[in-house]
């Protein structure tokens, strides 16, 4: 079994994590840390593992043998920094603090995106775990990547769910004032930008065009669902691009092409990603959709651990979807 | 025209206010007061009315003819004692000060169910703005507590929209939790009981039967919808009684009285009170609905200032309905 | 493994079974059946389950050791009638054609609330799966009932998710108005009252009182939020009553009761009840919650097969909840 | 007073006109026509309209000064054919019959888009008036055509709410499937494409580039949120640009260019356009956003009346906005 510690143990992703984990048939959990809730049942916080699990929060890391890292966004360092994580402790940060600059501290993060890094991560010690619109956008890219196929600027309008603006309630995460409603924001400098470009220029010819993405916010919990579009240089016919996708994805047990229109909830409460493929007026059009939390966040993060463990990358992750 | 005040400018209630006043054909707008934003539009931060206004808050009451407290509960006597309202000033209080203890500073206030106290409003030169909840359970209770059929305990579920909560972000509002969700809150304990016990002690025979309420959030924005029994003691028939509850709201402009069962959409975003009566079991079941930011707080207060100065009831209160 | 087939196979409930029963660790499925769409993937109709199955509806029902009825409500008997279902193949029915008429064709169906009937279930070959309003009204009552402390009436508002209504479109789950909304329907009259009035019968000394209760549409997708009271007879004391629900449940790996307030989405997605219980005006309030197409249907069949072939009852039913 | 007839009385936008109208100070209703429920109370359908009209259906036209077409795309021609409307009569066509096609019996239809063709319409007899997406999207690009900065591609994502899909409760409109859910439909094709086209080639030098448009299906039920982007040339600075904008609709009341960002729910209820100007990566990006009822269908149809029967544009479209 392996032992693992999820520290900042009272936001989503923790939540989450603890949702697969406590299914998870080879994983025991040895802590979960939250030096604010120390003692505190983790089910008064995460209400939902109320009859599922009687673990207290803890102040202390233990000795795990991974330590999932929950962090608000620039707090991995710090942890690792002040908690003498040892070498031998394998890390998995689902923050942004390792994705652009992956040494620190002894140790190298491999970009956890299993469908690209599926070897390094088997040998990997410690991964960043991608970003949720960055996990969409890519699975939706990566083909055309590789073969060669990005040759114009890409555009991309991607609509997340609340969740993914964390638990601390603010102005807009306010149900009066999100309800019904949708808004921009960040449009053209989302900070996952980076990690999309920086992980396309390592696949096939290493061109990355530009990326005209306008991030939105949507009146939904759960999901994101990305619309992507660039120049089709036709050099495959449609039919071949299509099954070139299909064939990419082959060993990818996640990843799917449909064949229909998809919409988001078909993914929601699930690790899978299914992408959906138009061709109009000369453009390829890509729909991506993923679960944020599971697919774009804690699902990635124990399909690397799975990788990483030598286990089956399905397990624990067959998940009922929610469907409605 | 009458020239109105707006004290604490800034939240829900107040922009409700604005809505329906800066349309309004006798109103002019002498002041919006916030001390936080003074010298900030109002529309950037009740974001709808750009276009439609370019006031700024004031830091200073001026000199209305009318002032509508829109502060958190029990500021509004901190507000009164500490800005020197004259006497010839007429005050329409949103908060609960003054609800169950009319009297302060000289002033006496009157409870403002117009459907209830018409004439007396007429002459009010203080107004105590009914609650949202209580304002929904009343309007469905008064005809029967005038015809004496309030003989039995009173039993109430009442769930509210989110804005109801007010504007500061928490937990309970937060869109990830309260989107298709569900609760209770302050069961059989909410504070809106002592007003509507006060309220229905003066019709009738002044008998009020124990209420059992249990008050619910609900995921929408606007509306409460009240469900509502209590042993129907017979005396009038079915369609007396129904005729009844007709009758009793023959002049009051917002109230009707549906033979089809209701949906809360049916008077959102308007002044309205819907009522559906049925007989079940011994039972009278009634339902009852309104818009809790209107006719549950600033249409209903708009409605008090136009009897208070002499204006047809309805006078800006003609709201196109949301109805989707 | 259990061979498992599933009448009526395009709805809602046969969709949830699929989503559960692929991930079922005892289970093959021998055949989905819609005459209207065999020969398609089952993952046309239900689309979320694109890159779990291949499965195709068929036309036949083949030679299942299990079928589970998720026709509508009356269509059971005629399915059972034409099919020639032997009686060596078990038997679970999600409709309502046995619930209070359990004899036909020499089959007894056994009430298939597990909480109550486990023993048997165990030894049962058809079950009459219960209602979704009745399941989380009942797990709400059986402790009472059982303690006979169901003295006076009891009163219920139960609101449910659009789920509840079905897939076929209609005006009353159109998004348009189903959105923001909420109503109330068969007041006082609704069906799954005899199924609750019959179990109730035959628990504790059989004492049922009048049940009061308004069933109300809410504008979430998945859930049933039960609000129960009834006149506390104090012969135990709060503390006590509380623990002797514990100890009723303690056996049930599905039902927990909560110390806190519950909300909806805190059992969203699982096959769980949750319970909470307060006492107020010399009332016993208790809410109950469960996913209404799992525990209100579905999960609760799967619930029954497991204890018919003799698995660990909750073998499958360990879902990660949605949560948000 | 002007004599209005409604024909498709039972439909959406004939509900939302009803709405506006009922308040309208210039109007009276003639009739509301529908066959089918000829008789019956207007408030029977549209429910929210109870205690606000006594109006039933008609099976006739009667003698109106100007009747609005609220029939189904296709349906006008056949409507006015088959009921000899004489030529004194105006007509407002909400559907699509007219809007590329203007020429029929006798009539030539004006497009309706008001800040436009204001003039033309004030002198119009027949209107067809502009599609709900297509409004707010041309009333994003309209200064950007008139300034012939129109230069390169423009890139479209709108996505548009629940009542855009009109009364008749199908698959894509059922709450299980579009609460928290959204999708892609028509993708680069959506007719109202050419609508757009034709009335930009008549603004500036009438180049019109290609328009990539992904139409989206949102989770809420009023309202269209576009999100634009073009090429943007640099021949005014982002400064002149914005005031350009400005003063383009300085002398159109409903449409406002805002500083801050915008959200959909700004407009709900209203009928008003806001946009918001920012400048990113050399794209000139534009969100825009309306009331698909209002601005994009009944509203615009009421100015249009305003303008061709000599009434202030604004004239009973002064409305309470929802806010939340």
């Amino acid at each position: 079994m392996i032992k693992v510690s999820i520290a900042g143990g009272t936001g989503y992703t923790a939540g989450e994590l603890l949702r697969i984990l406590l299914n998870h048939p080879g994983v025991t959990i040895e802590s979960v840390i939250s030096s604010s809730s120390a003692g505190v049942p983790v089910s008064s916080i995460h209400r939902d593992l109320f009859g599922e699990t009687d673990i207290t929060f803890s102040g202390k890391v233990g000795q795990p043998d991974l330590i999932f890292l929950c962090l608000g966004h620039g707090l991995s360092r710090t942890f690792l920094a002040e908690n003498n994580i040892p070498a031998t402790c394998k890390v998995i940060d689902l923050g942004n603090d390792f994705r652009n600059d992956p040494k620190f501290g002894g140790r190298e993060f491999i970009f956890g995106l299993c469908e690209l890094n599926r070897e390094q991560i088997r040998r990997a010690n410690s991964i960043a775990n991608p970003g949720c619109f960055a996990t969409s956008i890519m699975l939706g890219l990566l083909p055309l990547a590789a073969s060669n196929a990005l040759t114009d600027e890409i555009h991309v309008h991607a609509i997340t769910g609340s969740t993914g603006a964390g638990k601390k309630p603010v102005d807009t995460t306010h149900f009066s004032y999100r309800d019904n409603n949708i808004s921009v924001y960040k449009p053209f400098t989302h900070q996952h930008l980076s990690e999309i470009e920086r992980t396309l220029k390592v696949v096939g010819n290493g061109e990355v065009p530009p990326i005209q993405w306008v991030p939105m916010r949507g009146d939904f919990t759960r999901g994101i669902f990305a619309s992507i579009y660039t120049r089709w240089n036709g050099q495959m016919s449609e039919t071949e691009t299509i099954s070139y996708f299909k064939e990419y994805y082959n060993d990818s047990p996640f990843v799917f092409v449909s064949d229909e229109p998809i919409s988001l909830k078909e993914v929601v409460n699930t690790n899978k990603c299914l992408l959906h493929i138009g061709f109009h007026n000369g453009y390829i059009h890509i729909t991506s959709i993923i679960d944020n939390l599971l697919k774009g966040a804690s699902g990635q993060a124990v399909q690397s651990m799975n990788l990483m463990f030598g286990l089956d990358e399905t397990t624990g992750l067959k998940l009922k979807g929610s469907a409605f």
